[in-house]
């Protein structure tokens, strides 16, 4: 238990401790922080509690106006970096419980605050691991019987993203114009964007550093995963399905992609591990693994959107039914020597479960336009509609707490005027 | 002409003056320099000279490790720049030429120096706009008929890459392992890359930032193309065509790209303006533009191995040969609204000539293994060995002087044992 009050339905009780970067209109200069209940405590302010083996002689990585040089530091250093938070914070310690000068500067109001992306990433890399998702996608444009492609259940097929436009939760995201076909047998168009959506995945940061030409072997695949985010990564259906043959997803997915701003660590997220899906066949013994890497996370989706008082939920699915962990992910994506740097970030792919209620993204709910997705107050929606605010949460259920995502939210403003 | 002695064939004259950045091992430091004759012209050591309206209150941008701040200010301070390196460097003025002193402190041979990383590589993307490749390729894996993708006359096709990879001319690239399906009957194994290639490409480097959801238009994208580098886009073909449906390259990409380490400016480029390619059909309007923006640069491609007493060259080939310019490229990628930062690269596609001896790949040169490629000495190639080295060389051909780009190079390592 923590001094700071903290609601049962919290995301971020003691059991969580997640990293973000806030700055203050007191103090704009963006820092590093620590969710607790409403309030956010400033490492900037406590570093000097780090005096552990590890951190004590490396306390500047606090000082950072990003999570980048934390990250690179590597698991021993989270993990007493997490002694020493649950240490500050607990209600039986009095170094910051009983010092109210201090406590007045090491706690700020999240209502205070205003978040910004947690770490500078290098690179973007954007999975397709959620085999209902595929599923789903290859029946609406293939059969099926063909659904998944041949390398679909041998590893998980990703693609490098674009990393200038992720935004923190919270960033309005403009619907794009861009080149599109709407109809199949005239020439193509430079048009505004008709099928926006969102995509509901996770992502993880990655840790230390690897060398380029060394690939990390599934042993070591842990040592590199800091943490977890929400990520919506907004998709433009129709731009995408016009360039994306033979080089992939292009300008269907660089308009912006949304993260929530705190990182959830992976000692945060053990106690919620459960079992992987079975993977048949079985996957090259580079992407075995003798444990599970999987998490119960509790996902759903809403909509704000004009004429309805409150957000309307649209979707529930959990990030356990991701068929690729994200130790094959990262085992997979460095295979061929590729390196990494402290703070690149890898989206899941999105999230869908089994059932229509679980799926993950407004294609695959209103089924390539079908059907109609009900918001309530007799509001529906096929895509999304300028002004919609999409609005992902996710949490794991502990034993009177929930360790919690927050939310990762975007409005969509309007397309630009065409020229 | 310059007071320092500048070769015919030198590829770094006067009215070259490209940028790049260099630590000597008396100052380990990395920082900016421009290539004259066979000699680095420190900017740290000149910096005050730049007393222009532009540059006179950010001389700073001299003093960083990276070219990204430079890059960042913009055309009127990069031709400023220009002006006044001309001066510094000129016959006729005597602040460099008569200052013993600063001379031996501002000039460094080339030959002491050792190159790095131009700039802090945000993104990276890969288009793929010579004509000529991307027919071959669809020959090859399709049929002539249907050789090039519809949308390939219709936009410039690209995909995002891996920044970490990229890497400056001089750095071996190991040959991969990774997935791959030798038989088309059995499952994938787990093996090393068999067919392991270079893509003949050259990148240009991105000026001023921009806003995330603000497209680049045509009247402006001049202002945000700095410079160009000779590139290599190293491959795996095997891995490749197994992992790449439905998204894209993605591993057989990730394992290193080289760019040659001077910068060359589009001002130093400007009087090898060439006439663009026609392009059937009339692109849409937004990626229309009244004027050329093609370059004249030859190309050429040699290979040292062992065996051989001196590199053997396999190709020839020029930048002009692209079918989509840098301008349409830098429009297209922005027309969703993806904003760029200054230090982006942006990679041509291969650079394939319209006859089999201006091929840009191996790929081509032995037409997918059907031919030989001949080195000389009795050693031929269909694609790369270990050992291999493969050097670009680029230039354009002024009156009395050449406008190069130094080389691009690279040597492939063997694979890591498999595990
Ligand atoms: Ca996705
Ligand atoms: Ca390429
Ligand atoms: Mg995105
Ligand atoms: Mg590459
Ligand atoms: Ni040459």
């Amino acid at each position: 238990m923590s001094f700071v009050t903290v609601n049962p339905d919290s995301d971020f009780p003691i059991q969580n401790l997640p990293y973000g970067v806030f700055s203050t209109a007191d103090n704009p200069q963006p820092r590093i922080g620590v969710a607790i209940g409403d309030q956010i405590l400033d490492l900037q302010a406590v570093k000097h509690f780090f005096d552990g083996p590890v951190l004590k002689n490396v306390q500047n990585v606090f000082d950072q106006p990003t999570l980048n040089a934390f990250m690179g530091l590597g698991r021993a250093a989270w993990s007493e970096a997490r002694q020493t938070l649950q240490k500050i914070l607990s209600k039986s310690e009095s170094m910051l419980r009983d010092n109210a000068e201090l406590r007045a500067r090491a706690l700020v109001p999240q209502s205070l605050a205003t978040m910004h992306l947690p770490a500078n990433i290098g690179d973007y890399t954007d999975f397709y691991s959620s085999k209902n998702h595929a599923y789903n996608v290859g029946c609406m444009f293939r059969d099926p019987k063909t659904a998944l492609n041949p390398n679909w259940t041998q590893l998980p097929v990703g693609y490098h993203g674009r990393s200038s436009s992720v935004v923190v939760s919270g960033t309005p995201v403009r619907r794009p114009n861009g080149q599109l076909k709407p109809d199949e047998t005239n020439p193509p168009i430079h048009g505004t964007c008709r099928l926006f959506d969102f995509e509901l995945e996770m992502g993880f940061f990655t840790g230390p550093a690897t060398q380029l030409g060394d690939p990390i072997t599934m042993d070591r695949a842990e040592d590199h995963i800091f943490g977890m985010v929400l990520l919506n990564d907004w998709s433009a259906r129709d731009i995408q399905k016009w360039e994306y043959v033979p080089l992939g997803p292009f300008l269907a997915k660089n308009m912006g992609t949304s993260i929530s701003p705190w990182v959830v660590t992976m000692d945060a997220l053990q106690p919620f591990l459960t079992d992987n899906i079975p993977q048949d066949p079985v996957p090259l013994p580079y992407l075995q693994d003798k444990g599970n890497y999987n998490f119960d996370i509790k996902l759903d989706v809403s909509i704000m959107a004009d004429g309805l008082t409150k957000p309307s939920t649209i979707t529930r699915s959990n990030f356990k039914h991701m068929y690729w962990t994200m130790k094959q992910q990262l085992v997979h994506h460095t295979a061929t020597g590729c390196n990494i740097n402290p703070g690149d970030l890898m989206g899941s792919g999105t999230i869908s479960g089994p059932t229509p209620d679980t799926y993950g993204s407004m294609l695959e709910l209103c089924w390539k336009g079908t059907k109609t997705v009900e918001l309530g107050n007799g509001i529906t929606r096929k895509f999304l509609q300028d002004g919609d605010e999409v609005i992902f949460h996710g949490y794991c259920e502990g034993n009177g707490h929930r360790v919690g995502f927050g939310t990762c939210s975007g409005k969509v403003l309007p397309a630009h005027p065409l020229s």
